[in-house]
């Protein structure tokens, strides 16, 4: 994870409480081949840990760092042949997922995040018409308008800004400064992060003529997100000028991501930093967008589609394909594209010089 | 707007109040051609609408989808032939402008905005020496600091700051989270979206040298915006190291865009969303940029200048010129090496081999 | 820093509290050649000034302006010759570096940002377990949450929000809106500006599988900012995943930048605006990035690098390497390239006819 090249001073490592081998084998349901009497006190990568530090191994690669690594013991994925290993002093802990294992480890020991009691706070501002369930956080600094529905378990930790019969379901926490705005909606369970703006006014104009200024459009649409969300902070999603601007359940999107008016996000689609989607643009299931992708104005991507980071794409991905480049295309033709590119100038001159010793009449620039 | 393709579930339409075709047609002042007696309750794009939607037909794409479009009336622009109508059992509605006719309706239907109540909210903090006036609304948790001046008709929704001796016109509207620096101005009737940072210090420093650090200088300048400006949630604007960064009447600037110290944008111009302006980059009056583009600091953009989504401008673009690419060209010229540029690979290969063929000595690598 | 060409109105001057030459040449500890009784009123670029404006001349370019200027005075550095002045109507000031001086003059002029009174703002929420120091200040809005830190001298402005056990610096400033996450700190001395997000989590997944939907990592890590560090409005530093995401020491962090979790950012680095790192990318002491730069997950840049606005870094750049482009190549390289770029559209067609020429069987297409 960290690289000693720059020679940065890096502390990678994580505070465990201290957990035993073989009571850390019994938490996660694994099989322990070594010594089972190794205090574990921090989680670190394969290549940075040191004595008492826990890793995990979940391929080839990382097994082959298991002999040089300084780690007490490890996470394995069964199946996965760890070479080198001392089981009179170090530990491997077999399990059918070490990712699955670590989430659970992770999960175990993650501090819970701050939030204010269940209940109104005194300095938040509740409109009468509002109804919050007796059963949700309201913290200070927050203020919920008239028609607006707070579900059972919602935290909005404080300064969050909830608009006009907008409604948020079940469990879903909103950190501070959220704007969530009119008529907008969020399902249960979702994770929302601070500054984070839903619900703003699409950008829509139309441009100025001879006999008039650039007019708006009035956005009289909404937003509203599923089930199961996790949006970053800063991000921001416009409302539909009309109708709706829609993300599927279980979608993930990162920070500083922009998504503008009208467009439709399908199920369980990953949106890396800083990508931003045009308006009236879609996206479907399952699909992965890296970082600092943009999407065209009406630009339609399929479904288990890969984007890589900084593409642009114009128009249409069709399902299942892996694009990249600017304008995107797919990766085989890109990369050999991109392959050319790099040695461009180089290859002019060779050019230019191979046809004028063919033909002294060729002109090279 | 909507695509099948990726068999996402949309609902694209949106509602109206319900009204009568001959209802509508006084409405906008238009000429009907069909049944008088349809009730339209919703409002949809031409493709996915249904018996009840409403919709426009600004050209002859558009008239084109009339004939299979489940939709009972359309606004058209006078002047488009729309083929296939049947006026026993749908509605045209012919008008100057279908755009415009759309604009008059959605703002007779838009629901208002919540807004806190006019006056000062008791959660609200607003320094003495500031002046409010009385038809402003402050809402909860707003700071208004000492010398200020806060016009008539002003909405500071919730959680706004607005800096010290900073000034707000007539009828603006600022959403949650707004900060507003010190001694920066916006103007009448503009529409301030949540959460964006106006006057935050511009980036100047003193590159380090053997003798001392990276060195900051005091950044003393301001913001001035200009009236009926619209800016989207979390876009920044930054005050000018001395001196103003500028914002001309009546532009429009979408989320997450990001402007620098010392830059001056003139009238009518639209910014799409996550474009930056690097520090003293001038746009005149009238420009269209897409959406992530970048402005290199001290890049000058004439004015009627149009510049596609993802361009990189290094230098100078003149007036009235429509530019893409990176670094940002004319279109004719970008596109033509765009297209090459997409078979780069491909037409390397084949001069090498066709090179190697006429001349042995020839190497392509 | 402003031109003419685009015909936008421009007011590049910024006021000074009215001073005289011989005033100000024993404020920054210069010497004056010319006349010693002007009043200065306005500070302005050389080519924008008035009589009454003091401009400064740091290099040879500036210095031919200087004839043709109407500024009455200027700061000069040491050893720049300056034709053409005429000492009984202007004044030159010499100074060791002009820069500095203008620093100083800067700092001398500058208002006071406005800030709370020291103490805790009655609209403040302050967990009685956290520590706030008498000299601090927490203005209306602000929550700190239990555990945390607050030293002498910070500045809470308004609604920030100090998450639990978070630790935050002597004299660090904090504008409006600012959201420190649990756990996270930040050093003395720090500037940060509005809106900005510290400690959201980082973009941490299992992507999904047939047997599982994407899954979230718990992200358990923090972020730490040392001394003397800016980070700009809505910039957004994600918590590692386990460990720390660092930032330096003097580090300048622009507006509406994001570093994802696990990011290790060396001292005196400067990040301009919209520029993004991927996770567990690593940067160098004393690196300079441009604007709308994406370095890769894990890219590991050297120190005392510099990489060009709109740079793509896809995995390693040397320590001291000046490197543009996509993907970021060193500089000479990339500037070929680009120039061939440019022309690639010509290039080809004329390579097509020349081997058409010579190779009656050449198929250009």
């Amino acid at each position: 994870m960290m690289t000693t090249g720059t020679k940065q001073p890096t502390s990678p490592e994580s505070s465990l409480v201290s957990i035993r081998t073989d009571e850390l084998a019994a938490l996660v349901e694994g099989q322990l081949v070594g010594n089972p009497h190794l205090i574990l006190s921090t989680l670190a990568p394969i290549e940075d840990g040191n004595p008492g530090s826990l890793t995990f191994i979940r391929s080839k690669n990382f097994a082959s760092l298991w002999a040089s690594s300084s780690c007490s013991a490890a996470l394995v994925t069964q199946g996965v042949e760890v070479p080198g290993h001392d089981p009179e002093t170090r530990a491997l802990i077999f399990v059918p997922d070490a990712d699955i294992a670590v989430i659970k480890i992770l999960k175990a020991i993650k501090p819970q995040t701050a939030a204010p009691n269940i209940g109104i706070h005194p300095c938040a501002t509740v409109h009468p018409d509002a109804q919050v369930h007796p059963q949700a956080s309201v913290g200070p600094g927050c203020v919920v308008c008239q028609g607006s529905l707070i579900a059972s378990g919602v935290v909005l930790t404080a300064n969050v800004y909830v608009g006009q019969n907008a409604q948020i379901g079940q469990d879903t926490f909103l950190h501070p400064g959220v704007v969530l705005g009119d008529r907008c909606t969020i399902g249960n369970r979702g994770l929302i992060f601070a500054n984070c703006v839903i619900g703003a006014d699409g950008f829509g104009f139309l441009i100025a003529t001879p006999d008039r200024p650039v007019t708006k459009v009035p956005q009289i649409g909404t937003v509203e997100i599923g089930d199961d969300v996790e949006i970053g902070a800063c991000s921001t999603i416009d409302r539909a000028k009309f109708g709706v601007t829609r993300i599927g359940h279980r979608t993930k999107i990162d920070n500083q991501v922009h998504i503008a008016h009208n467009c439709i996000v399908g199920d369980d689609v990953l949106l890396c930093g800083r990508t931003t989607l045009g308006g009236s643009s879609t996206i479907g299931n399952r699909t992965m967008i890296g970082g600092a992708v943009v999407l065209n104005d009406q630009a339609t991507v399929g479904k288990d589609v890969k984007i890589a980071g900084g593409a642009i794409v114009l128009d249409e991905i069709h399902d299942g394909e892996t694009v990249l480049g600017v304008p995107a295309m797919p990766a085989r033709t890109a990369l050999a594209n991109a392959a050319a590119s790099r040695n461009l100038a180089k290859f002019c001159r060779r050019v230019d010089k191979a046809l004028k010793k063919l033909d002294p009449d060729y002109k090279p620039s």
